[in-house]
This record gives C-alpha cells, structure tokens and sequence, in this order.
C-alpha cells in the first residue's frame, strides 16, 4: 500500500495538519475573488484565441478551472453591468441604466440605491471580511457619500470612484483625441483610500500594480475569517497607462501590455491564494464587465469572432471572457452552457451560506451544478438591455434582435417588424440572420420576453441626476 | 544525490531500460505524420476559441504539444497549398497555381512535375514507411497515371484524387445549391486504393473514419522502418458528411459535426502512437490547406478573429491553425513567431536525415530551433500569392498588400499605388492601414520582394490543360 518506510513516516506527519486543514475548510465556507477587468474583449485572451496578447496566467486559470465560452455581462456598458453583478438583477430593476446617459458621470448625484442588496452586504452579514479594491461606477461619493461602497458592505475599499477618462485635466484636448494619446498630463484621476482621497491626480501607470498589492494585502491578513475580494480592475478601459515593467512589452502595443499586467495580476493573487494554503477553498471568477471599445481602434480590445463590441447589444458588446477557478471543486473544463454575471451574485451569495432576498427579482441563477459539474442549470430567458430598453433577448441557442443600433454614433436605434433571428451556436458571429424560416421560435421568445417583462417594475432613474454645475 | 535507497533501486532497475528506448529512438529518426485539414478556418478549434465546436483531442494535442498563432499555408487555395506543403516551395517555382483555374478539376490533365522532389521522396530515401491516406489534389491520375501518390514517393495510398465537390452526379443542381444540400446523390467522389478505384461513388460519411482506420493501419504495421504518414482529409471542405456517430452532435451544425469527427480522427492517431510506444519518437502536426470557405455560410468555417477567408491574400485565407505534437521534444507552449507549411518540408526532411535540394530554391525554413524552444528562425519574407500573382507580403510583423481583390466573386482585383500597410501583432485583424505614417516599411518590403521576385523563374503551368470533353 506504501510504497516506501519514508512515504508512510511523510504521511504521519503530513496528514494531521492535512485533517486541520480539511476541517478548516469544511467548518468555513469558500473565499470569494471576483476579477473583474474594464473594456476587456471577448477575443483578448491567449485562452480566448488571441494571436499576439501573452496571458500565461489566465491561461493557466482557464487549463486549472473552467472556462466559459459563454458568459455574459448583464449590460453593454460600466455602471449597469456592475450593478448587475453585484445585485444580481437587470440594471433595470434597480434604476442604474439609462438610454442617453449610459452611464455616472464624475458630476452625476446617483448611485446603486440603498434599498439594492449587494453581494457584499450578503457575505458581510454571514462573517466575511469584504473589500473592493479598484473602480466602482456605482456612485460618486464626493457628491454624495452614501454612495461609497464602505456604505454597500464593504470593509476595505482603494480605489477609484469610476472610468479613468471622467476627469479630464484643463489641458485636456478634445475627448476622442485625448483618449488616443494615451498622456499622464491629461487626467486628473482621484484615487481613494476608504473616503480619504489619496492622490491626485493618480499615477495610472502603477495602478495595476498597487491594486494587485492591496489585493494581495487583503487576501493574507485576518485568517480568522472567509473573504469577498471584489477586485474591478480600471483596465484596459483607455486611456490606457503601463507600468515601466510592462510598456513596450507586448507585440500588441499599448493595450497588449497593459493586458499583459492585468494577467500579471491575475497570477499575483492566485500565487497569494497558493502560497497561504488557500486554494482549495476560494472560489476565483474572472470576467469583463462588457466587451472591447472598438471605437477606439488600437487601444481598444478585440470581440474575436463576435459581432461588434463595448455599447451594443450584438455579442461582442456583452459576451466577455469568463473563467472560474477553485482547484479540487472545479475539474478543468471548457463550458459552453450560459452563465452571466448576475449568476455569480446568486451562486457567491450561496455558497457564502447567505439566503437570496425573497421581496424583490433576483435574475441571477445559481451556477454551483455547472462549476462542480454535477448538471445543468435551467435559465427561461437571457435578455440584452442597451440602456433602459431591452434590444434582444436569447432563450436556448436562439437570440432575438428586436432594435438593433451600432454601438455609438449618431445612427438612431431601428425596430424590426420582424425580429432578426440569429441561432448562436451555429452562427456565434451573427451572420445569418434566419427569422424567416424560424417564425415559431420568434414566437416562443416573444413569450418569453412578455413574461420578463410583467415582472419588471419601474425604478426611479439614478443616472440622469447631477450637481449644480 | 539520491534521496532514497529505493529511489536508488529504482534507478538501477529503470535504467537499462530508459538507455534502450533513448538508443532505439537515437538509432533512428523521429516518425512523421502530418494531418491536414481541408478548409478549416483560424477560429474553427476550441484551442484558437471557437465557442461551440469541441475539439478536446486537438485542445489536448495543443496543450501537451506547441501551438502556433501565426502558422500559415504558403496559398490560398487547396492545389497550391499542398504543392507548397510537399515540396518546400512556393507553389509559383513549381507551376502549380493558376490566376484563374486557381486548382486542379476532374479534367485537369496536368500536376505535380516529376521534378520537384518531395518530402516523401526525400524521407523513402532515407529509409521511411510513407503512406499519403486522403485527399491528393496534385493530378488527377485517371487523366495521367504518373500524377498518382505513388509516383511521388508514397509507398501506400487510400483516398480521393481531389476535392470532394469535383464529381457532380448527373442529378445535381447548381453548384451552389449542391453544396449547400450535403444531398450524397448529387456526388460521384472516386475513392482509390493505390491505382485501384475502389468505391464510387464513395461513402463520404464513413471517410474520415475510414482513412482513421488505414492511418492507424499504417501506424501500426512494419515497425522496423521510420514512418512518414501524410494525412490530408477531405472534409471540412463542402460537401459535409459526417457519420452516423457524429451527425447532428454538435451545437454548431453539420459544420460541428465533421470537424469533431476529425478531432477524434486526431485523438485515434494520437492514441495509436501512445500505444504503439511510438510518441516519443514521433513528430505530429495538425493544420489546414487554407481558411474558411466563407461563401458557404453555416456549411463553411470561420477565420475568427482574422479578415476574410479562403480564396484570399488577407489573413484569414492563409492564416490557419498548427499544432506540433512530439512528447519529450516539444514543450506545452504557444508560438507566436511565423511559420508556415513549407518549413515542414525542409524541417522534416532535415529531422529524417535528408539533404535538401540544392538545385532549386527552397523556400521552407528548418524550424526546429523554434520547435525544440533552442531558438528563432531567420525569414527574410512571407508572400500572399493569389494564383500565380504576389497579392501581400509579410517581413516581420509588417504586411504590405499591394493587390487586394474579395475572395470570391465578379470583383477585379485593385493594385493600390500605395500598398495598404499593416502591423500583424498590433492589429491581428487588418483593420487599421497605416501605410501613410510608415513609407519607409514599404519600401523595406518592396526591397524584400524584389529579392524575393530575382529568385521567381517562369515554370509551366501545370493547372491549364484538360482532357478533350
């Protein structure tokens, strides 16, 4: 049974700090990490298919774990898409989406209402330690301080309070020019430490690397307790900023490098997570908040095969790239089921032993069969809002486009009479639109979207709301 | 130095073992095999990111073995892709490649000239086992017995002499429509053993599996000799067919269907070499003869992230998947440096042992310096031909097109007095021309070209000549 006297006397040594261990896991339930990058592609990736971008350590995340091909964000754009993650619900429901505005602003007075349930405050409540350590866009505190996420049931907060480019300098040239020139001078970014604004304007270049130290920070103090990592990086969102270490690095320019850091992250904490004995019992997710800026040519990201990107409802504006990763619960795998980032609100929520609120929707569905592999997870409709409208909706392999609009300009949103009808697995570009020969399935969406739709109330808007100028 | 007694026996006993094999496979040169795909595209595999199609054996081959993202047939259609494959050369030097007969059909009375020499010949000199198992498309040898396989330095043949959609039936429609029925009345392919016809029309559903099985035949008969097995299948190319095991299985349509069903044609050969106790000494690689057939919408592939598709100079009709599987030799790793199918012929040729031809260009580099991980490999140019024409060219990460012209279609190609100009790392996608801020790139490419062009001499065309009708 042994195969050696020196393996049996390993074992007598090694398996009563194996038994602490196993029961130190079982008594508590799992840490939560939850990555998240800003503008990332669905085709940025080496795991994704990306020719030039290096990701070792995403890759090695995806070949330990599994990886989704598709997952989606809960909206097309910032604000909503992390509302959604961290409620669980369509933007919508909880008045963080909006038709013009699309997202805060830096003079914007809303934010994620009180009355919304976050994923921390449900983990909070059950003993965990909590931080989100990075961009939030889901209120700006210095106009009104209960929007900060230490008031969302967060313990630990540092970073920003949204997109990098919402504080432009009085040098600053015309938006699209200033976003291209990639120039320190030009952003005027305010960097907090809980509410104690620490820097401004914040050193970009380094602000991967001080977020990943936090995290890192975070994840190895207070043992005592299981932990939430919220962690939304600022990039790739552009402007784009390197650190020394990394610019100039990637044969894919500017924004190859900085993907680059961000996977240099990413292996960073899950180094932390090894290296404390931790592995075994976090729950790690990785994923984007919605797809590739296009608009912004180099410095924008790649939808791979998918159809357009960042602000439109086709695939490549709301598929993004999604990993999970837990070793010993999740056997390495590729899943092609739907997943979403409202799921992860509902599944984090319950394996942190927390109940999902009963007084209001919750969208999110609970993907634990899916990550432990144990079966699949049934899921009635997957709806695609562009704002406060719902432009498309999926139910099984078929998506319905209802409106269809290009990501930005001034092209106005044209409905269909008849929806275009795209079967996304046969056709994941989009190409061949097949409402034509399909009218039952139309049909059977149209249902489905009409059921949705009886369950969504109205919610005073948060977006359009700003201080006097 | 030992860190057990045990250990030590093990050594003791393990080691006349281990110096055995290590002698027998230094006795020799590595086995070669070498599979082909017909018209799959960039983005067709689960390990370059396609979402729905399931390729766990390749996706293994590429995680065990090195996986390039710029690997590139040296044309753009299939008769000149495999003339380039085989003898090391761009298909120009040999006559093989037509502006506009672009390859060989059923009444083609030319082919491969008696004096190019290929990789087959080369390795049967050195000892080899060869057997070419698929699709020729060199000659068609009931128009010219000297164009079969075995007049060029194969030993065993099973297969078709060309592409599956060359025999119409006499029932079958317009080209188009035929193609897109996968109706197996409409064709009249001729399945060949050696110079014996054999089947015809044959069963195309049961091919892939059929050439499996005489490829593993191959693979497991004679073990005295070093083998070269040259593996090119007929499908994905349309017509589809699939067999019963496989038809209707994938998520992404018969298209899914074929190519998992070559994915497990790969896992059988695989299987075979392990089982053989043949890995260790075999190199295996896995590519495509060009990109997707896009014409034939949900029945062709995809080039993923890339521009356009089979037929063209873009990088989607050139730019294919590769794999290279040779356990103990070859590191798990992505390469992101160029190669191309004509490097297989000088670096095969090379690993069996033989002298590469001196009288003639040879286009092909030796990459096994980029194989083995020792090193890189000088390349002066890549060139785009589109039939017997330079379309583009690559040095470095730059491509210059200086003629572009859509894929398929009424359209005149355009000589741009300006080449278009793009950075293939930067920009995978050639989406963004900056031939405007960069004159000084194209006049190095044009400079690489002219070189290139001194070594071109006119050779006759082999692609024009037709049986009386």
């Amino acid at each position: 049974m042994f195969r050696s006297l020196l393996q049996l006397c390993f074992l007598c040594i090694a398996l009563p700090a194996a038994l602490t261990s196993a029961a130190a896991s079982t008594d508590r339930p799992p840490n939560i990490v939850i990555i998240y990058a800003d503008d990332l592609g669905y085709g940025d990736l080496g795991c994704y298919g990306h020719p030039t971008i290096r990701t070792p350590n995403l890759d090695r995340m995806a070949a330990e774990g599994m990886r989704f091909t598709q997952f989606y964000s809960a909206a097309e754009v910032c604000t909503p898409s992390r509302a959604a993650l961290l409620t669980g619900r369509y933007p919508i429901r909880s008045g963080m989406c909006h038709d013009q505005v699309r997202v805060l602003r830096n003079n914007s007075t809303g934010g994620l209402p009180d009355v919304e349930v976050t994923l921390a405050e449900q983990l909070k409540e059950q003993g965990y330690r909590t931080a989100c350590i990075g961009k939030w866009h889901l209120g700006v505190w210095s106009n009104d301080p209960k929007h900060h996420p230490m008031h969302h049931g967060f313990d630990v907060h540092f970073g920003l309070p949204h997109s990098n480019d919402m504080n432009p300098s009085a040098g600053n040239p015309k938006m699209a020019n200033a976003l291209a020139e990639q120039k320190a001078a030009y952003w005027n970014a305010p960097l907090y430490r809980g509410l104690k604004l620490v820097e401004q304007p914040a050193d970009q270049t380094t602000l991967t690397r001080r977020y990943t130290e936090e995290a890192v920070k975070f994840i190895t103090e207070g043992k005592d307790k299981p932990f939430f990592l919220y962690f939304p990086h600022t990039f790739p969102h552009t402007p784009l900023f390197a650190s020394p270490e990394f610019k100039g690095r990637s044969a894919r320019g500017l924004y190859g490098d900085v993907v680059e850091e961000l996977d240099w992250s990413v292996g960073r904490v899950l180094d932390a997570l090894r290296n404390q004995g931790l592995a075994d019992n976090t729950l790690v997710i990785f994923s984007s908040d919605n797809g590739p800026w296009l608009l912004m040519g180099e410095t924008g990201g790649c939808a791979g095969l998918l159809r357009e990107g960042k602000g439109s409802t086709w695939e490549g504006g709301m598929r993004v790239p999604g990993l999970a990763w837990w070793p010993g619960k999740i056997k390495p795998s590729v899943c092609r089921d739907v997943a979403c980032t409202m799921d992860l609100f509902t599944t984090c929520a319950k394996l942190g032993g927390a109940a999902i609120p009963q007084d209001r929707v919750v969208d999110g569905r609970d993907i634990t069969p899916l990550l432990l592999g144990t079966g699949g997870v049934e899921r009635d409709i997957f709806c695609y809002y562009r704002g406060q409208r719902l432009y498309a909706a999926r139910v099984g392999v078929w998506k319905a486009h209802f409106i269809t609009q290009p990501a930005y300009g001034p092209e106005k949103p044209v409905t269909h009479e008849v929806p275009e009808l795209y079967n996304l697995e046969e056709d994941p570009g989009e190409i061949r639109n097949v409402a034509a020969t399909h009218p039952d399935i139309i049909t059977q969406i149209q249902t489905a979207v009409a059921k949705h739709r009886a369950t969504v109330k109205a919610a005073p808007n948060q977006l359009e709301g700003t201080i006097a100028p």
